[in-house]
């Protein structure tokens, strides 16, 4: 058997789990995300730690829950004391490549309070949280002076912030327009399609594993796409249309009076409100499937440069996504919240190994947590699996077919301090944490600060459509959730600063120590 | 008014609550505890969020719980991610003194992920979580390099390890003996009193107290004693005999067949074994007083240089210890478990303003938890709370007469991972934590793991005899419990990485950040 030497860890952003071919799609044409599930397996069942790009990828770049890493929302950055994947490479001698997003936000106090804002080498990996640069391109602001806008200039972009200009706007036939209008969606971008960002990160990436001729590599390729400005070049941005579009999943009942109080408040921000028109959902979820078709085209690309370099044989690949996208559903826009169409991701993991040639082309219905990729990734390499700080699995063991006792729920969790939503609540600044326990039957979701639960039943309910948090005949329900959660929060690793071989070694070992305390 | 420039903050080792005059010590002669209990309030409710050294410290070092700061137990160290006390005065350009114990271990690991294990001025400091070194001993293990060890060489204790040989040795009629057995501290260490580490450390602090004339300073003077070694120099040895002593306090049904099973492994550690022999307590008890009567007389020495030097008017005095003692208490030894003569400590506190003159010399039955030391100091010398961070609340409205709402309970945590009894119950390393609410009336014990919870009634049963953990008609007070505890962890800050005013900057802010999705 050849070891696995090398990572492909790919991530989409805003990547629904029901948008691909191989998923149930009944219009996209998936071919090559297909391609890998025929490959490797397809969970089914994978979950984020948090609905929302910052904190979700946190979780995915160091395993552990994001009430563990702290990084809770969008720009809070992860704290110089949390490991990364990175780092845990480093330890080993490997380096983690980055090619396109990360949302990594340095931890400035942090590195301030340990003299670690200087310029060199260290500052330069800590600002990345322990990731090699190859290339990064966040792709939700303005970036005027990142190398995707000085490579635009140089294919004659003519502007200084080309990706406002052209990669995010739009030609109308009244002249150019934002896509951050999502109205403008329904026309072609004015970049051209092997300039668009999904082409651009494709290309860097190419070059990456190129580069490496023989050399073991772990990548980490990160599309910015099909997140917002939901902007496409053409021919993407006309490939489908609003017939070829999963029906809205909404009913009267999510508005109505009994509408839990956060999410009442939810349904009044902005982007809820743009797609509670169905002209703003027939026009973006086109535009979005444009964006999926463009990126499944170019990971055939990647697939064949993996052929050409011939490292299907020793590289291991994940395909997710940090989230979701409401599109509508729900009456809602955007992401965060808890409903399955943001919390549930698609999850490729292609395992070369002859011990996962039964598991090929199948499906696997258990429990999988963004916070299993950096184990998984550990384990292919077998590299340390740090379990002192690491709190997901390896996913090893499902794709070979040992089937150990799993998991049988998974946890999400929401700091909404950040929105609108809490000031009209009028509730002070503070910390508002929400979380989420899901099992195979029940969505719990637990809001503190007095305000109460909500409950779906799956079984009769999978549109998750009729909130039961308030039934009284479902409080042993709510019960058996909230133990669940308890349980959930002991098991959390705080010990993070000793393995747990150093703990062993230091049981019952205060004499070793010269500590001889309670003699008679 | 005088503003508050100089804090004192003092921590014993070891110290158990009711060991003062003040608290209703029959015997013991607190002479310079009670005067300072006179001159501010004594907190009758003051309890550790550890019952042991290491993690209670570090909490009272960061103002934070131990599931917070992750500094679980002894020798496991402080997250290089965290904020102290002295992090926290260095911003604000104030120097954290430090004269005796700390329990500080440097995050070895991630210094040296971060490179920052070098011998520079900063590794100093981090090694030392942020004190400045007046004097550091830290009194539980052989220390021949520090200081002290060398300050006693040049008085004459002619050995390369001076503690060993006349510190925690005594003087027998046989000849010399170690302290470490506690059949010998009936006699007198070999020790001259003046030499004692309690004489050493205020020696310390009172030459620091004089060396910063009018610049304000904040200095922790931290004692090792009444902590074992048991060994008190003449004339403390034999100050107290047994009939001096409080009363045991045990009963047969702790140790009956429907203890607890964590319990019923600890009452076989070794030092739970020697403690269950009544001449062990018989000599243990009367040595411990002794250095609890040579601590308060030392104390005196503290108060006359603060009136010397004039200091009573602008410095606060907190005064604690980091933990109490079983002396045999419920067939133990030690302390760690929840017993209130391990949670409960003194907790006395001179708040020098007029504002605080209407409670000068009062008890306040409230609960203090060991967290609320550094949000109290940051409270007296004006600068920032740091809300984001600090878990703990200021004492100072309870000093002042501001009556504001107060918790009404206080938690404390444990990892028993270390411990044989983990071993004997047949579980492996991982991470075994036990939590501790306590109420008024109540005392809950929750055990991860699947093991059942302990539960005391404290109105009926003070002394915490009879463990009502499986007791059914007690099940809707448990079920309370725990959702006290889920609220708990519900509220611990876990976003401490952006304060509060950035965060509500940030609220609903992305527009102003360039960033506008959403828009139809």
């Amino acid at each position: 058997m050849t070891a696995i030497r090398n990572i492909l860890f790919v991530m989409c952003d805003q990547l629904r789990w029901d948008h691909m071919t191989c998923a149930g799609h009944p219009y996209l044409r998936t071919a090559n995300m297909d391609a890998l599930a025929r490959r490797g397996v397809r969970f089914t069942q994978a979950y984020v730690q948090s609905g929302i790009c910052g904190p979700s990828r946190m979780s995915a770049y160091t395993g552990r829950y994001v009430s563990s890493h702290g990084a809770t929302h969008n720009r809070v950055p992860l704290s110089i004391g949390e490991v990364t994947l990175g780092w845990h490479l480093r330890e080993s001698g490997r380096t983690l490549a980055l090619a396109g997003k990360t949302h990594v936000i340095p931890d400035a106090r942090g590195m301030r309070r340990l003299d670690l804002d200087g310029h060199n080498e260290l500052a330069v990996l800590l600002r990345e949280g322990w990731f090699e640069v190859v290339d990064r391109h966040d792709g939700h602001h303005s970036e005027p002076h990142n190398a995707y806008a000085a490579w635009l200039r140089a294919r004659g972009y003519d502007s200084p912030d080309p990706w406002t200009d052209y990669v995010i706007a739009v030609d109308t036939p009244d002249g150019p327009r934002s896509g951050w209008k999502m109205r403008n969606v329904r026309h072609p971008a004015r970049v051209r399609e092997e300039h668009s960002e999904t082409a651009y990160t494709t290309d860097q990436a190419i070059a990456f594993m190129d580069g490496q001729a023989d050399n073991p590599w772990v990548l980490h390729l990160s599309y910015v796409k099909p997140h917002w400005p939901y902007v496409a070049p053409a021919p993407y941005h006309a490939m489908y249309g609003p017939e070829d579009c999963l029906p809205v999943r909404r009913h009267e009942a999510e508005r109505g009076p009994d509408a839990h109080p956060v999410l009442r408040e939810w349904l009044n921000e902005e982007v809820a409100r743009s797609f509670q028109q169905d002209e703003a959902i027939a026009t973006v979820r086109p535009a979005y499937q444009g964006l999926i078709q463009q990126l499944d085209d170019h990971l055939g690309r990647v697939w064949a440069a993996m052929e050409r370099l011939g490292r299907w044989h020793d590289t291991l690949v994940v395909f997710t996504a940090d989230h979701g996208d409401y599109l509508g559903d729900h009456w809602l826009g955007e992401k965060e919240l808890f409903h399955d169409c943001v919390q549930r991701v698609p999850f490729l993991l292609y395992d070369p190994s002859p011990e996962a040639d039964a598991t090929r082309g199948t499906a696997d219905d258990r429990f999988v947590e963004m916070i299993d990729v950096v184990p998984t990734i550990l384990d292919a390499l077998a590299l340390d699996p740090s379990r002192h700080v690491v709190e997901g699995r390896s996913l090893l063991p499902l794709t070979r077919g040992i089937a150990p006792s799993w998991r049988d729920a998974v946890f999400s969790e929401l700091d909404w301090t950040f929105r609108g939503a809490r000031r009209r609540l009028g509730l002070p600044t503070g910390h508002h944490h929400a979380w989420m326990v899901r099992t195979a039957r029940w969505k719990y979701i637990h809001w503190g600060g007095g305000l109460r639960p909500q409950l779906f039943d799956l079984a009769s309910d999978p549109d998750e459509f009729f909130d039961r948090g308030a039934d009284p005949s479902l409080e042993p329900v709510r019960v058996d959730m909230r133990a669940r959660l308890l349980r959930w929060f002991e098991g959390l690793k705080r010990r993070t600063t000793i393995t747990l071989e150093e703990a062993e070694f230091r049981t019952d070992a205060h004499k070793r120590a010269g500590v001889f305390y309670g003699e008679w």
